[in-house]
Protein backbone atom coordinates (compact mmCIF):
# COMPACT_ATOMS: atom_id res chain seq x y z
CA UNK A 1 0.00 0.00 0.00
CA UNK A 2 1.44 3.29 -1.05
CA UNK A 3 0.94 6.37 0.78
CA UNK A 4 1.82 9.93 -0.42
CA UNK A 5 3.42 12.34 1.84
CA UNK A 6 2.15 15.25 2.35
CA UNK A 7 4.74 18.39 3.28
CA UNK A 8 3.42 19.39 6.44
CA UNK A 9 6.81 21.41 7.35
CA UNK A 10 9.59 22.91 5.21
CA UNK A 11 12.60 24.88 5.36
CA UNK A 12 15.03 25.38 3.41
CA UNK A 13 18.87 25.73 4.91
CA UNK A 14 20.69 26.25 1.68
CA UNK A 15 20.26 28.11 -1.58
CA UNK A 16 23.38 27.66 -3.85
CA UNK A 17 24.49 27.74 -7.61
CA UNK A 18 23.81 24.18 -8.46
CA UNK A 19 21.68 22.91 -5.89
CA UNK A 20 19.50 23.67 -2.91
CA UNK A 21 19.08 21.64 0.60
CA UNK A 22 15.35 21.31 2.35
CA UNK A 23 14.48 19.27 4.97
CA UNK A 24 10.84 18.81 5.47
CA UNK A 25 8.42 17.05 7.77
CA UNK A 26 5.73 14.62 6.04
CA UNK A 27 2.74 13.27 7.08
CA UNK A 28 1.40 9.89 5.67
CA UNK A 29 -2.71 9.17 5.48
CA UNK A 30 -2.88 6.98 8.71
CA UNK A 31 -1.64 10.33 10.52
CA UNK A 32 2.40 9.15 11.23
CA UNK A 33 4.83 12.00 10.31
CA UNK A 34 8.35 11.18 9.06
CA UNK A 35 11.36 13.37 8.67
CA UNK A 36 13.26 13.84 5.10
CA UNK A 37 16.34 15.74 3.63
CA UNK A 38 15.67 16.87 0.25
CA UNK A 39 18.22 18.36 -2.42
CA UNK A 40 16.65 20.51 -5.27
CA UNK A 41 18.85 19.57 -9.13
CA UNK A 42 18.34 21.59 -12.26
CA UNK A 43 18.47 18.29 -13.69
CA UNK A 44 20.84 17.53 -16.72
CA UNK A 45 21.49 15.74 -20.16
CA UNK A 46 23.54 12.96 -21.26
CA UNK A 47 24.00 12.06 -24.96
CA UNK A 48 25.45 9.10 -26.22
CA UNK A 49 27.28 9.73 -29.81
CA UNK A 50 28.22 7.23 -32.19
CA UNK A 51 30.82 8.40 -34.94
CA UNK A 52 30.74 7.71 -38.51
CA UNK A 53 33.47 4.67 -38.36
CA UNK A 54 31.05 3.02 -35.29
CA UNK A 55 33.18 5.03 -32.08
CA UNK A 56 31.63 5.95 -28.89
CA UNK A 57 33.05 9.52 -27.64
CA UNK A 58 33.70 9.18 -23.57
CA UNK A 59 35.14 12.05 -21.81
CA UNK A 60 37.18 11.95 -18.92
CA UNK A 61 36.69 14.17 -15.94
CA UNK A 62 37.83 14.65 -12.12
CA UNK A 63 34.82 14.56 -10.02
CA UNK A 64 35.56 16.28 -6.91
CA UNK A 65 32.68 14.11 -4.84
CA UNK A 66 34.53 10.90 -5.49
CA UNK A 67 37.57 12.33 -5.62
CA UNK A 68 39.26 10.38 -8.76
CA UNK A 69 38.53 11.12 -12.60
CA UNK A 70 35.65 8.45 -14.36
CA UNK A 71 34.67 7.91 -18.24
CA UNK A 72 31.35 9.58 -18.93
CA UNK A 73 29.58 10.39 -22.01
CA UNK A 74 29.69 13.70 -22.42
CA UNK A 75 26.65 15.54 -20.08
CA UNK A 76 25.80 18.79 -18.89
CA UNK A 77 23.41 20.36 -16.02
CA UNK A 78 20.43 21.57 -18.00
CA UNK A 79 20.15 25.89 -18.24
CA UNK A 80 16.95 27.31 -17.57
CA UNK A 81 14.01 26.42 -19.19
CA UNK A 82 16.80 24.80 -21.70
CA UNK A 83 15.01 21.75 -23.59
CA UNK A 84 16.97 18.23 -23.15
CA UNK A 85 17.12 17.34 -26.47
CA UNK A 86 19.01 21.09 -27.06
CA UNK A 87 20.90 20.75 -23.70
CA UNK A 88 22.47 17.38 -25.35
CA UNK A 89 23.50 18.44 -28.62
CA UNK A 90 24.95 21.90 -27.07
CA UNK A 91 26.95 19.57 -24.36
CA UNK A 92 28.38 17.35 -27.22
CA UNK A 93 29.48 19.96 -29.09
CA UNK A 94 31.23 21.91 -27.10
CA UNK A 95 32.83 18.39 -25.12
CA UNK A 96 33.78 16.49 -27.91
CA UNK A 97 33.24 18.98 -31.32
CA UNK A 98 30.83 16.91 -32.46
CA UNK A 99 27.90 18.49 -34.31
CA UNK A 100 24.73 15.82 -34.26
CA UNK A 101 22.19 15.33 -36.79
CA UNK A 102 20.60 13.05 -35.75
CA UNK A 103 19.26 12.57 -31.98
CA UNK A 104 17.07 9.83 -30.51
CA UNK A 105 15.46 10.17 -27.04
CA UNK A 106 16.06 7.01 -24.77
CA UNK A 107 14.50 8.31 -21.90
CA UNK A 108 15.08 10.02 -18.50
CA UNK A 109 16.53 8.48 -15.46
CA UNK A 110 16.10 9.59 -11.32
CA UNK A 111 19.88 9.28 -10.24
CA UNK A 112 18.64 9.13 -6.69
CA UNK A 113 15.25 9.29 -6.00
CA UNK A 114 15.64 8.93 -1.97
CA UNK A 115 17.16 12.17 -1.59
CA UNK A 116 17.45 14.29 -4.79
CA UNK A 117 14.91 15.66 -7.26
CA UNK A 118 17.63 15.31 -10.03
CA UNK A 119 16.83 13.99 -12.99
CA UNK A 120 18.86 13.30 -16.27
CA UNK A 121 17.53 12.97 -20.12
CA UNK A 122 19.35 10.53 -22.17
CA UNK A 123 19.96 10.27 -26.21
CA UNK A 124 21.51 8.74 -28.70
CA UNK A 125 23.19 10.59 -31.50
CA UNK A 126 24.32 9.52 -34.70
CA UNK A 127 25.39 11.19 -38.13
CA UNK A 128 27.94 13.36 -36.58
CA UNK A 129 30.27 15.94 -38.19
CA UNK A 130 32.92 17.66 -36.90
CA UNK A 131 33.03 20.97 -35.23
CA UNK A 132 34.83 22.97 -32.86
CA UNK A 133 35.67 22.11 -29.29
CA UNK A 134 34.61 24.68 -26.46
CA UNK A 135 34.54 23.69 -22.95
CA UNK A 136 33.51 25.72 -19.85
CA UNK A 137 36.04 27.52 -17.82
CA UNK A 138 36.25 25.38 -14.99
CA UNK A 139 36.19 22.21 -16.90
CA UNK A 140 39.24 20.17 -17.74
CA UNK A 141 38.62 16.93 -19.61
CA UNK A 142 40.22 14.16 -21.59
CA UNK A 143 37.81 13.39 -24.40
CA UNK A 144 38.22 9.35 -26.34
CA UNK A 145 36.58 7.62 -28.98
CA UNK A 146 36.31 3.95 -27.77
CA UNK A 147 34.81 1.07 -29.79
CA UNK A 148 31.66 -0.58 -28.98
CA UNK A 149 32.93 -3.72 -27.81
CA UNK A 150 35.29 -1.67 -25.65
CA UNK A 151 32.43 0.24 -24.36
CA UNK A 152 30.95 -2.84 -23.33
CA UNK A 153 33.71 -4.80 -21.65
CA UNK A 154 34.29 -1.33 -19.57
CA UNK A 155 30.97 -1.19 -18.66
CA UNK A 156 30.28 -5.24 -17.83
CA UNK A 157 33.98 -5.00 -16.09
CA UNK A 158 33.00 -2.29 -13.84
CA UNK A 159 35.43 0.39 -15.11
CA UNK A 160 32.72 2.82 -16.05
CA UNK A 161 30.38 3.02 -13.29
CA UNK A 162 28.72 6.47 -14.16
CA UNK A 163 24.67 5.68 -14.07
CA UNK A 164 23.73 7.72 -17.00
CA UNK A 165 26.58 6.41 -18.88
CA UNK A 166 26.16 2.94 -17.82
CA UNK A 167 22.45 3.20 -18.68
CA UNK A 168 22.66 5.20 -21.83
CA UNK A 169 24.77 2.59 -23.40
CA UNK A 170 22.98 -0.58 -22.27
CA UNK A 171 19.71 0.91 -23.57
CA UNK A 172 21.03 1.43 -27.12
CA UNK A 173 22.81 -2.03 -26.80
CA UNK A 174 19.36 -3.57 -25.89
CA UNK A 175 17.46 -2.01 -28.55
CA UNK A 176 19.95 -2.57 -31.51
CA UNK A 177 20.68 0.65 -32.19
CA UNK A 178 24.57 0.22 -32.92
CA UNK A 179 23.94 -1.89 -35.55
CA UNK A 180 21.75 -0.20 -37.64
CA UNK B 1 44.05 16.81 -19.96
CA UNK B 2 42.78 16.12 -16.56
CA UNK B 3 43.76 17.93 -13.55
CA UNK B 4 43.01 17.06 -9.67
CA UNK B 5 41.20 19.45 -7.57
CA UNK B 6 43.02 19.85 -4.60
CA UNK B 7 40.74 21.35 -1.75
CA UNK B 8 41.84 25.03 -0.51
CA UNK B 9 39.19 26.07 1.52
CA UNK B 10 36.07 23.77 2.81
CA UNK B 11 33.03 24.44 5.16
CA UNK B 12 30.33 22.01 5.90
CA UNK B 13 27.11 23.12 6.05
CA UNK B 14 24.90 20.71 7.01
CA UNK B 15 24.91 17.63 9.60
CA UNK B 16 21.48 15.65 8.62
CA UNK B 17 20.88 12.31 9.50
CA UNK B 18 21.34 10.67 6.23
CA UNK B 19 23.16 13.24 3.98
CA UNK B 20 26.22 15.87 4.72
CA UNK B 21 26.49 19.57 2.91
CA UNK B 22 30.01 21.06 1.94
CA UNK B 23 31.04 24.03 0.11
CA UNK B 24 34.71 23.78 -1.38
CA UNK B 25 37.19 26.23 -3.05
CA UNK B 26 39.50 23.76 -5.30
CA UNK B 27 42.30 24.70 -6.92
CA UNK B 28 43.73 22.74 -10.55
CA UNK B 29 47.30 22.33 -10.94
CA UNK B 30 47.42 25.45 -13.14
CA UNK B 31 46.32 27.66 -10.08
CA UNK B 32 42.89 28.72 -11.30
CA UNK B 33 40.13 28.04 -8.46
CA UNK B 34 36.31 26.57 -8.73
CA UNK B 35 33.88 26.80 -6.49
CA UNK B 36 32.26 23.40 -5.83
CA UNK B 37 28.97 22.12 -4.06
CA UNK B 38 29.23 18.60 -2.50
CA UNK B 39 26.71 16.60 -0.88
CA UNK B 40 28.17 13.51 1.51
CA UNK B 41 26.22 10.34 1.77
CA UNK B 42 26.81 6.88 3.58
CA UNK B 43 25.86 5.01 -0.07
CA UNK B 44 23.83 1.96 -0.63
CA UNK B 45 22.74 -1.17 -1.81
CA UNK B 46 19.85 -2.41 -4.80
CA UNK B 47 19.34 -5.88 -5.20
CA UNK B 48 17.93 -7.59 -8.29
CA UNK B 49 16.08 -11.13 -7.16
CA UNK B 50 14.67 -13.90 -9.61
CA UNK B 51 12.69 -16.43 -7.98
CA UNK B 52 12.16 -19.74 -8.99
CA UNK B 53 9.81 -19.44 -10.89
CA UNK B 54 11.33 -16.63 -13.06
CA UNK B 55 10.12 -13.16 -11.64
CA UNK B 56 11.72 -10.05 -10.23
CA UNK B 57 10.31 -8.86 -7.37
CA UNK B 58 10.27 -4.63 -7.84
CA UNK B 59 9.23 -2.26 -4.67
CA UNK B 60 6.73 0.39 -5.43
CA UNK B 61 7.61 3.54 -3.01
CA UNK B 62 6.50 7.24 -2.58
CA UNK B 63 10.05 9.20 -3.34
CA UNK B 64 9.65 12.36 -1.73
CA UNK B 65 11.92 14.32 -3.69
CA UNK B 66 10.35 13.44 -6.95
CA UNK B 67 7.26 13.80 -5.68
CA UNK B 68 5.71 10.59 -6.82
CA UNK B 69 5.76 6.66 -6.83
CA UNK B 70 8.37 4.51 -9.08
CA UNK B 71 8.89 0.74 -9.05
CA UNK B 72 12.82 -0.34 -7.75
CA UNK B 73 14.67 -2.78 -7.10
CA UNK B 74 14.04 -3.86 -3.30
CA UNK B 75 17.75 -0.95 -1.63
CA UNK B 76 18.47 0.58 1.07
CA UNK B 77 21.17 2.96 2.44
CA UNK B 78 24.53 1.36 4.32
CA UNK B 79 24.67 1.33 7.83
CA UNK B 80 27.84 1.97 9.70
CA UNK B 81 30.70 -0.02 8.52
CA UNK B 82 27.91 -2.55 7.08
CA UNK B 83 29.43 -5.36 3.99
CA UNK B 84 27.23 -3.90 0.87
CA UNK B 85 26.72 -7.66 0.26
CA UNK B 86 25.03 -8.03 4.05
CA UNK B 87 23.02 -5.26 3.57
CA UNK B 88 21.27 -6.42 0.17
CA UNK B 89 20.60 -9.84 2.00
CA UNK B 90 19.19 -7.88 4.79
CA UNK B 91 17.14 -5.10 2.20
CA UNK B 92 15.56 -7.96 0.57
CA UNK B 93 14.85 -9.55 3.07
CA UNK B 94 13.53 -6.76 4.91
CA UNK B 95 11.32 -5.42 1.88
CA UNK B 96 10.04 -8.88 0.18
CA UNK B 97 10.86 -11.29 2.75
CA UNK B 98 13.28 -13.67 0.41
CA UNK B 99 16.13 -14.53 1.75
CA UNK B 100 18.76 -15.13 -1.16
CA UNK B 101 21.01 -18.23 -0.98
CA UNK B 102 23.34 -17.01 -3.93
CA UNK B 103 24.51 -13.54 -4.76
CA UNK B 104 26.48 -11.99 -7.25
CA UNK B 105 27.86 -8.45 -7.32
CA UNK B 106 27.29 -6.60 -10.35
CA UNK B 107 29.19 -3.95 -9.71
CA UNK B 108 28.45 -0.55 -8.30
CA UNK B 109 27.36 2.53 -9.95
CA UNK B 110 28.30 6.67 -9.40
CA UNK B 111 24.58 7.97 -9.14
CA UNK B 112 25.49 12.02 -9.40
CA UNK B 113 29.33 12.07 -9.44
CA UNK B 114 28.93 16.04 -10.67
CA UNK B 115 27.71 16.61 -6.49
CA UNK B 116 27.25 13.39 -4.57
CA UNK B 117 29.83 11.24 -3.56
CA UNK B 118 27.25 8.01 -3.16
CA UNK B 119 28.48 4.79 -4.55
CA UNK B 120 25.16 2.09 -4.92
CA UNK B 121 26.52 -1.23 -4.86
CA UNK B 122 24.00 -3.73 -6.59
CA UNK B 123 23.66 -7.29 -6.79
CA UNK B 124 22.42 -10.10 -8.49
CA UNK B 125 20.41 -13.22 -6.31
CA UNK B 126 18.41 -16.28 -6.73
CA UNK B 127 18.27 -19.56 -5.05
CA UNK B 128 15.16 -17.21 -3.06
CA UNK B 129 13.31 -18.84 0.03
CA UNK B 130 10.65 -16.95 1.55
CA UNK B 131 10.82 -15.72 4.80
CA UNK B 132 8.77 -12.86 6.54
CA UNK B 133 8.49 -9.35 5.48
CA UNK B 134 9.49 -6.44 8.01
CA UNK B 135 9.66 -3.09 6.33
CA UNK B 136 11.28 0.16 8.42
CA UNK B 137 9.09 2.14 10.34
CA UNK B 138 8.24 4.66 7.72
CA UNK B 139 8.52 2.61 4.68
CA UNK B 140 5.32 1.92 2.95
CA UNK B 141 6.04 -0.39 -0.07
CA UNK B 142 4.04 -2.37 -2.94
CA UNK B 143 5.48 -5.48 -3.79
CA UNK B 144 4.67 -7.10 -6.76
CA UNK B 145 6.51 -9.64 -8.90
CA UNK B 146 7.25 -8.95 -13.23
CA UNK B 147 8.54 -11.92 -15.51
CA UNK B 148 11.75 -10.66 -16.90
CA UNK B 149 10.37 -9.74 -20.31
CA UNK B 150 7.72 -7.63 -18.49
CA UNK B 151 10.81 -5.66 -16.69
CA UNK B 152 12.62 -5.38 -19.57
CA UNK B 153 9.67 -3.71 -21.69
CA UNK B 154 8.99 -1.54 -18.67
CA UNK B 155 12.59 0.02 -18.72
CA UNK B 156 12.73 0.25 -22.65
CA UNK B 157 9.71 1.87 -22.20
CA UNK B 158 10.94 4.48 -19.87
CA UNK B 159 8.14 3.16 -16.93
CA UNK B 160 11.20 2.07 -14.98
CA UNK B 161 13.73 4.82 -14.21
CA UNK B 162 15.56 4.48 -10.89
CA UNK B 163 19.04 4.54 -11.80
CA UNK B 164 20.11 1.47 -9.69
CA UNK B 165 17.30 -0.97 -10.70
CA UNK B 166 17.84 0.11 -15.15
CA UNK B 167 21.12 -0.96 -14.25
CA UNK B 168 21.30 -4.10 -12.78
CA UNK B 169 18.82 -4.96 -14.93
CA UNK B 170 20.49 -4.16 -17.90
CA UNK B 171 23.96 -5.74 -16.75
CA UNK B 172 21.96 -9.20 -15.87
CA UNK B 173 20.32 -9.00 -19.19
CA UNK B 174 24.04 -8.48 -21.13
CA UNK B 175 25.42 -11.07 -19.27
CA UNK B 176 22.44 -13.32 -19.75
CA UNK B 177 22.11 -13.92 -15.98
CA UNK B 178 18.54 -14.62 -16.37
CA UNK B 179 19.03 -17.76 -18.41
CA UNK B 180 21.02 -19.65 -16.41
Amino acid sequence: MIFEEKTVESKKLFEGRIIDLRVETVEFPDGKTAYRELVDHPGGVGILALTKDGKIPLVRQFRKPIEKAIWEIPAGKLDKNEEPKMCGIRELKEETGYIAKEIVSLGFLYPSPGFANEVTHIFFAKGLEKGEVSPDEDEYLDIEEFSVDDVRKMILNNEINDAKSVIAFLKCDAMNLFER
